[in-house]
């Protein structure tokens, strides 16, 4: 073995401890989300502030930038995409971001996350958005500081989107949202002045909390999601975790008078969870076993929540399932009655239990809104106000209490400004990669109609899953759909889902 | 602030943050039996070995050495149980013992934990003892290197008790145990052949494990385990991992024929539980903040399960929950019936199930077995032939298969050797310390069956939780209980609980 093969196999194991520490700060992180008792947070915020100043010492420790140093001529010579070129190059990128962020902020960044969460949580079921008033300043006074230390041409918003969507900033979202901003109201429009009418009032009628976990559990494990590797727990805000390709928690949460809402919920982080499940586990701590972006990672949740589990194929193979799951309750409504309801497109107050359609105008609201804070031109005390008038002009609503408002998401308590984004992104690279799916392996609503997902699930796999970050993410889109990236699919798909729900 | 203020205040600091690595840990042990995939075990073995690692490395570390030293002058002239001259006598002992055992051994033992565990779940579900025997001799040879570690005079087995229960040896234990080994077998004929039956086959009617669930809960509610600071979760082998006081887990099983075994698995947690929940939460990573031993913790776990959870009163209490809990299943027992039949004294197999008299010849056996397999007087391939032939001096029964002989325990496959005294050691303490409590509180039976469960927390918080470390384990017993220790109040208890049930 040479210098640089030698150094290469110490890389590997400094990258694999440090994504060890990592495992654990995603397993304290779910735990506070889904059992740690409330007067836990003090605690759990020390912790998680002490592991997060361990794994930002090892990334940013002038040892890893030696070995990656003394590993460089393996990559010389290779293609670009070849293993060891992509974990060079992925690692520097890491060590060279890691090293503008101090230890120190970290370690705040970790404390507040915990903190300012407790909060949002206490603020939500209260209804008090001026209890979480001062967390979100002191979020956003951070995240400006994260994104300074980062370093940005003059819109430090863009640092943060690049933590998330490496290459993208605010312009080029913003750019490539447009034409989605521009069609989504005109289909918004028709639907409401020529679809004919869906009757979604089966959907609220009440569902026992207990039956929905055990049928949310079953969708899981249809579309595909590994239980012997994953598991399934109730939250306060849905979300998934993996620990390592071999341990992927996913979360949702239930209300008995709506419980298709927990259903997608869960059919949502599943997608995440099949992408963490089926990325390489040899690789463990590599850049090859981590998902190439959150806006990758989007469009596999939003592909499993909408283009499958809001497919008509879908709903023929499992609505027998929902009927025997909830004794009587649905008995007089017809299969395709319920796939109609739950294509209904109408706007409403929360953002993950929306339609397809308004989906995406709940993320330009946010990406506006967090935008304007972060750029110091919108005052955190005055976000109610602000979110309920953009609300009103893009929904023709007006929220009846804050956590139906600006309280409902997680993500600003969490630290995750920059994040919304990726939601729509998500959508566009989801209904690209969809058609390109069905281009190459048929009529998939067909075979999901016989119960047939892993197809499907299988050339995500070969696709995606396996690549971890070998491409970056725009061309990993790119590469998969055959296309330049563009939201005209998604266009197409919500024409089509309009057509097929609504007679139009 | 002078020098050795200062040094204190670092040295508090460095303590903590120890405690919140060990937090982190006890989280990582607890998802492990409670929500892992089996999938998860290799990485979790990696990131438990790696914390023991980062922990040994703190608890060895000069600087703490260096703290302690200068610390010291603020110990001088002030009482041995002063905050200050605990703190820096038990940290001083801790920081001498972790000394000699180097980090390397410490991750590999913690490492060990997750893998042998493991292999004894699979080999307890399928009755095999064969896949877990190369697991035990792993564990007893690594815990005969830590013994060797520690230092002992001879018996590696007293360095491995001192662990556990600091100041006792096998012989201290094996002359306090000594009468009990004389007086049970002799109660327990006096039973069989004097006493007038009870029926407790009402105990093996279906119970739907749902509402076991519930019933546990409301159980561990009803004794004062606090809920907003604890869960309880199911489990293989029922334990409590107490993060902070604040943040306390306790875990049970259920099995829909023998819900008793469950449920007084769960008060047994609930009084480790409380335990926890009272120490002082300012003292955190503090001597003062951690429990005293397992023995003094058992003490507590045992007094709830069988002192308050096996009374007339408690019943008197708490039968009619059980009644409309199983809604039908005992409206034909009556409630005095039902008393004596959770107090029925039998040979069986499994000894978390076992009765109080039978409990504490389960102990022998394990405490003469791993003495020993660690002595190397008995290899690990003829533990079950041993087990099951003296087990059927013991009890008079052959377990029908390993299951339920030598694989019942999780200690072991924890590499918990020399744990299992502890457990009657806390059924003697525990048996002293409630005699002391009714000749303080006065007819705490009268209180259980009006539900009034505070009074005796309240006396255990004051006289055990509060302190700590404050004293060593024995000391500690002597001045709750005012009377040097001794299995005689255990043996005055059983015989009037025989007398209660048996009519002896």
């Amino acid at each position: 073995m040479n210098q640089a093969e030698k150094a290469f196999g110490k890389l590997l194991d400094h990258l694999r401890e440090t994504a060890l520490l990592q495992a654990s700060m995603r397993l304290l992180s779910w735990d506070q989300e889904t059992h740690m008792p409330p007067g836990g947070a003090e605690i759990r915020a020390g912790q998680l502030a002490q592991l997060a100043g361990l794994i930002q010492r090892r990334r940013r420790a002038a040892v890893l930038g030696r070995l990656l140093e003394e590993s460089r001529p393996l990559a010389e010579g290779v293609p670009p995409d070849a293993d060891v070129a992509v974990i060079l190059r992925e690692a520097q990128r890491d060590h060279d971001r890691a090293k503008r962020i101090p230890v120190r902020l970290a370690e705040q960044r970790a404390r507040l996350r915990v903190l300012a969460r407790r909060a949002w949580v206490e603020a939500r079921a209260e209804r008090d958005f001026a209890r979480f008033r001062p967390w979100l300043d002191k979020v956003f006074k951070l995240m400006r500081r994260w994104a300074d230390a980062l370093g940005h041409d003059g819109n430090p918003y863009d640092a943060l989107v690049d933590d998330y969507e490496r290459g993208e900033t605010a312009r080029s979202l913003a750019d490539l949202f447009a034409p989605l901003r521009e069609a989504l109201p005109a289909l918004l429009g028709r639907i409401r002045d020529h679809g004919r009418p869906v009757d979604a009032s089966p959907l609220s009628r009440l569902c026992p909390v207990d039956a929905q976990r055990g049928l949310a559990r079953a969708a899981c494990e249809t579309v595909g999601f590994d239980f012997a590797r994953g598991d399934l727990t109730d939250t306060v805000h849905p979300f998934c975790s993996g620990l390592s390709p071999e341990d992927v928690r996913i979360t949702t949460r239930y209300r008995a008078e709506a419980f298709i809402d927990g259903f997608f919920s869960a059919l949502h982080e599943a997608g995440h969870g099949m992408y963490e499940q089926g990325l390489p586990a040899g690789e463990f701590g590599t850049p090859l076993g981590q998902a190439c972006s959150f806006g990758i990672h989007e469009s596999q949740s939003r592909l499993f929540e909408n283009l499958v589990g809001r497919s008509a194929g879908f709903w023929r193979h499992f609505f027998p399932r929902v009927r025997s799951a909830f004794a009587g309750v649905f008995d007089d409504v017809a299969a395709g009655d319920f796939h109609r309801a739950v294509n209904q497109v109408r706007p409403s107050f929360i953002r993950v239990d929306a339609d397809e359609v308004t989906y995406n105008l709940h993320i330009f609201l946010r990406f506006d809104l967090e935008q304007a804070i972060l750029a110091g031109d919108l005052k955190p005390r005055d976000l109610p106000g602000a979110w309920n008038e953009r609300f009103a002009a893009l929904f023709g609503l007006t929220p009846a209490h804050d956590a139906e408002g600006c309280l409902q998401d997680v993500h600003w308590g969490a630290t995750l400004v920059g994040y919304f984004p990726t939601y729509t992104l998500g959508n566009i690279y989801a209904a690209q990669i969809y058609e390109r799916a069905r281009a190459e392996l048929g009529d998939l609503d067909e075979g999901f109609a016989r119960g047939e997902f892993a197809p499907l699930l299988r050339w995500l796999g070969e696709k995606i899953y396996r690549h971890g970050r070998r491409y970056p993410p725009a061309e990993l889109a790119e590469r998969v759909a055959g296309a330049p990236r563009s939201p005209a699919a998604l266009v197409r798909h919500l024409e089509a889902r309009a057509a097929e729900t609504y007679g139009l």
